[in-house]
């Protein structure tokens, strides 16, 4: 099977670790309009070739989109223009709600297969690529009925490969649970590095004092803007309606700090501590 | 030396470890309320014994203590009581201002060393209790000239044997560095995990969905309120200040989602992206 991977960066160069390391024979090909990233991918072996993208559709079985969400949303009906009714595009895009939209009455949509697997790091490009980033962690499908059987038997292959659980659900209903379980924790990440750094350039050396806690919390606000500004702009209401639940929670705590309710933020705590159950 | 560590938790359980590692001739004894924890620190072998906080004071030379900051500012008084000129008292607490203040008169303050290492898991109890806990981590040593220079040389003696940096400050520098670096990181971690919570009780399977994002950001949520509620007791005011510090900058972020104003989103997030350089 030839798998061309548009996009080679973090989450692109993964699959193709993982993809070629579950079938040697596949044959991988990449495609990045970088010409670094391009380099670096060919340079630790993560592809087979680097071609450009029509000649990559031209020749692949399936294409699997790695780019920011909003090159996925220019790209996906452009490529779906090109490819046949034997061919396969999955995105691996974090929103799905535009994506999908994108392509809803282009009339090769059900070659199309709406995936976010929930896996990554801070880190981007292809030097970031790991190997076994995706094991046992879920994949989100979703608004499968669009798609044809035998697209979908393809990408469930796919992220079988790579090591993954599957869950599946409307485009509609990712949307809102990733702002919950994904954006919400980088809006959240981000202010508490804003806040952190404010206080340094006020003189303390904070960042020098920090333990694993700080740097667990913060983690994701190292995260790309060029990935997540798209992310946060396909995403905007939920994203905005989770930040609204998260700050009525914090003004809670607050109001306990302050108002000496102890028992309440003892309370807050405990409800906190259930997350442990279920994680 | 004998070296007793009262409370025999995560922390203390954790410096049993190392310390008896670091110098197998050590006796190290444990004191600690929870007969069930007494149980489990003989049983793991983290102490040689077990025995009343007296009997421990009688007998140590250094007395480590591991206990939640209101029991600290509770029973250091009453230690320091019953100390000679010979022996050091530590404490590893997350708060220093009304730790210090607590034996601020006392005749023997000097055999006093305030110290906050800044190390530890959201765990608690002996059984969470790991090697290499505090190695290649800071421990912060405040107001070391209230401190005798022996007392302050057997504490340094004792991080430097469990692999820790050193950081000079006072009391009221390390409460306001540590609502940024830590308490705030517990609070937003905290607030996250209700909101999460929220959404999950209004019927969406979120954790079930969730990625290693996620799990990182909320990773402190589930440290418990025993240490976590008289930490922000003690330091109340600094917590204050730093909620509001990134509610600020929380609030800006939201603007830029309701404005869409993405140039702006894209400078914050590189703002927030340069917390790589300074962790």
């Amino acid at each position: 099977m030839t798998i061309a991977v548009v996009g080679v960066g973090l989450m692109g160069g993964s699959f193709a670790r993982d993809l070629r390391k579950a079938s040697p024979t596949n044959k991988i090909i990449g495609c990045d309009t970088s010409e670094a990233h391009a380099a670096t991918a060919l340079a630790l072996g993560l592809v087979d070739e680097m071609v450009a993208l029509d000649a990559a559709i031209a020749r692949a079985d399936v294409l699997l989109l790695s780019v920011p969400v909003d090159v996925i949303t220019t790209l996906l009906p452009r490529i779906l223009d090109q490819v046949n009714a034997h061919q396969t595009v999955i995105d691996l895009g974090s929103t799905k709600g535009s994506i999908v939209a994108s392509v809803n009455h282009h009339p090769h949509r059900d070659r199309f297969v709406a995936a976010h697997p929930m896996a990554g790091t801070e880190d981007s490009g292809p030097e970031a690529a790991v190997e076994g980033l995706f094991k046992d962690k879920t994949v989100l499908l979703c608004d499968l009925d669009w798609s044809a059987p035998d697209a979908c038997r393809v990408a469930l292959e796919i992220f079988h490969a790579v090591g993954m659980k599957f869950e599946f659900m409307s485009a509609t209903q990712h949307d809102r649970h990733a702002a919950y379980v994904s954006h919400l924790s980088h809006v959240v990440a981000y202010a508490l590095s804003l806040a952190v750094q404010s206080e340094e350039k006020a003189g303390y050396a904070v960042p020098r004092l920090a333990g694993g806690g700080f740097a667990s919390t913060v983690r994701l606000a190292k995260s790309s803007p060029t990935m997540w500004v798209p992310i946060f702009q396909q995403n905007r209401e939920a994203v905005i309606n989770s930040i609204e639940v998260f700050s009525a929670r914090l003004t809670e705590f607050k109001r306990c700090l302050e108002e000496g309710d102890w028992s309440t933020l003892e309370h807050l705590i405990r409800e906190a501590n259930a997350i442990r159950e279920l994680l």
